[in-house]
């Protein structure tokens, strides 16, 4: 096409890509303004079913893999080319939002749609993607879809999950008509952009309305059990104590300085389950989770590591049993660097303020990277909220982070 | 009588006093060898029925109040005289144990036949005490009805607390019959001694049969809540957060250390309740409760201002914002120094390793104590370990207390 030397006179259409994201927060729309539609629901069916109407009303050619991830194509001029792709999920949390997930293929929708109002012709096929269960809310595992499309996941293990109620994921799947046949994965993407509120604060503390995601923290969860034993409160003295509760106050404290340690590492307690609980009984049991995130390797070992030293020091001092268990491992993401570029020059480009940010949260697209070159698009979201009916986002932001999505798309594709 | 001068001649039965204890643990006994007998149930109605049988095979006089308390007379010379009495309760824990409250109740009722055993004839009236619902699991209070017989309730307050179905104190108390016609209180008593189980490792561990009880701790409780703000744990960054359940864990170690600063005092996070609870989700709110115990109101005073202190510092450092309510006081107990004296006397006489101690544990003596001279005697009990099935106690432990507790009366009342 004639339009790559000066492609940022392109712009979306920022109140198209608004009153679509509106639309679509009506399928599952709660009292308290926020979204509730699970994966492979009735609500599901009728977020996919609009989405898959506004595709074809675009132009574009419908496909449903076996994992009911669906992707929408729109012909570029080497046809049988590997296509740039972005998308994102419709699936929500259980009081979700109107923007997590939902933002991302709205964008990509939008990017597609403004393909065609200025009538340009890639080089490359462009493809909008929507990726089945990301939350994991219903089924485990979060970013399963994606997960199988990268070779993360087997087909089988996708469809034979079960949620609370024994039902699969295969049978939820057939029941609202989205079982297709097109294989999971096992083809090349030339390029995956997915654009995504923040989820976090860094954006609107530091005026930044961009943000160019050059990675995903590595996470390496953990149950730690601290057994100590059962007393009467009043007639126990302190020093012959063996307290599960004290014991895991330290290690919570030490979660949260190993963390401290470095810029980008993330350290949570989130879950703590005390007994017997009850307000005069020293504890005799205390099991609290740990979620750790950092950008390598090298950091989720020591703060693991540090962790261990604490609890082997801490359980001999004061006479506790210490167990750690590893729950969950997802190794760190370093995005691709062309894509991180294109990202970072199409924010320079329109002249938005932007910045540098490693995401602390999974997305879709840390799978899809291990199988093509990706990147991701985040835009500031109120106060950092999400996973929450209250989460917000500005129109004039939504819209900056679509126009950044073209110009990644057109520097990949034209 | 002309026994004043050689009291240490008299023996208690140790094997009666075992074989009363183990039939009346039958009443209520779980699999696990432990005793569940609520207040004010058909288990304690027949509890009530045996104890109140052996009373009156003893040719004790039997009254009941308005509380449903027992009081079981022997006569003494001095026949309208304020009696000499020891009891304790027959409810126990909903997992119990054979001993706590049992062992006072039958060691008086042991005194009693050994009063008849020797034909010994007192100069004031000896009477066996059982108190409703001491444990207070059933309704609240706890230690209810000598709470009332001590004027700290009234006789309403009592009968109108409701069980968690809705039944109140006053109709479970006349569904079992022993809604009795006698004053609740408002009479004198010489003395009164209640021998219990210690409930604590103290007698255990440093090799002593008696505990000769100078007092009872003061309690005061707090419901304590950190409100900070809840955030996805994977895209906030360390120090943008205020963690509600990194901030209690600072005033859990504060209320350990404060509690370690002197001999007697207690501090026990027994009970905690975070939210979300969430294992990817810094937590918005940590509510913890705080059990500070100490031998004078000084050192209950110096340990909340140590902890409104820290959790002000706390709340500033961490923008955190810190609720403190108390929800129990009892202040501290001192028991008569002739009561004492009497106690220990008797373990001295009797020749039984003894030490002072200081109950941790409410007891039905500590409100006695505010009306009659009192004091109390401790056994050992394995481990320390009560208010549990597993709880256990040596034969010739319980009958060495009984042994200490015949001599106390008979200095008193003889």
């Amino acid at each position: 096409m004639d339009t790559k030397s000066k492609p940022a006179q392109f712009r979306i259409n920022g109140e198209r890509l608004w009153d679509s994201l509106m639309q679509m927060a009506k399928i599952g729309a709660t009292p308290k303004g926020g979204v509730k539609r699970l994966t492979l629901t009735e609500l599901d069916r009728q977020a996919r079913d609009l989405f898959v109407r506004w595709c074809k009303e675009a132009g574009l050619a419908v496909s449903v893999d076996g994992v009911g991830s669906i992707f929408a194509r729109r012909r570029g001029r080497e046809a049988g080319a590997a296509p740039v792709v972005s998308g994102s999920h419709l699936d929500t949390q259980p009081s979700g939002g109107r923007f997590d997930g939902c933002y991302g293929v709205m964008a990509a929708l939008e990017v597609a749609r403004s393909l065609n109002d200025h009538a340009i012709e890639t080089r490359l096929p462009f493809e909008v993607a929507m990726w089945t269960n990301e939350e994991g809310s219903r089924f485990l595992p979060v970013m399963g879809a994606s997960g199988a499309f990268a070779g993360v996941h087997t087909t089988q293990e996708i469809l034979a999950a079960r949620d609370l109620e024994g039902v699969s994921f295969g049978d939820a799947l057939r029941a609202i008509g989205y079982a297709g046949a097109a294989p999971v994965g096992g083809r090349a993407l030339a390029a995956y952009f997915e654009a995504h509120i923040e989820q976090g604060p860094l954006l609107e503390n530091t005026g930044n309305t961009i943000g160019v995601v050059t990675g995903a923290l590595g996470q390496r969860w953990f149950d730690v059990t601290v057994t100590g034993m059962d007393a009467h409160a009043g007639p126990t003295p302190m020093q012959l104590r063996r307290d599960a509760l004290l014991g895991a106050s330290y290690l919570i404290q030490e979660v949260n300085r190993l963390a401290k340690a470095t810029e980008h590492a993330r350290g949570t307690v989130g879950m703590i389950v005390n007994r017997p609980n009850s307000r005069n009984v020293v504890p005799g049991e205390t099991m609290f989770s740990v979620d750790f995130r950092d950008t390598d390797i090298a950091g989720l070992d020591r703060m693991e590591q540090g962790l261990r030293a604490a609890a082997a020091t801490l359980a001999a001092e004061q006479r506790l049993q210490i167990d750690i268990r590893q729950t969950v491992f997802f190794p760190p993401c370093h995005f691709d660097r062309d894509c991180v570029a294109a990202v970072r020059d199409g924010a320079g480009r329109l002249g938005y303020a932007h910045m540098d940010i490693v995401s602390g949260a999974g997305h879709d697209a840390v799978h899809i990277a291990g199988v093509a070159p990706s990147a991701m698009i985040f835009v500031p979201c109120e106060g950092g909220i999400s996973h929450n009916e209250i989460e917000n986002a500005k129109p004039e932001d939504l819209a900056a982070g679509c126009d950044v999505l073209l110009q990644a798309v057109l520097a990949k594709a034209a």
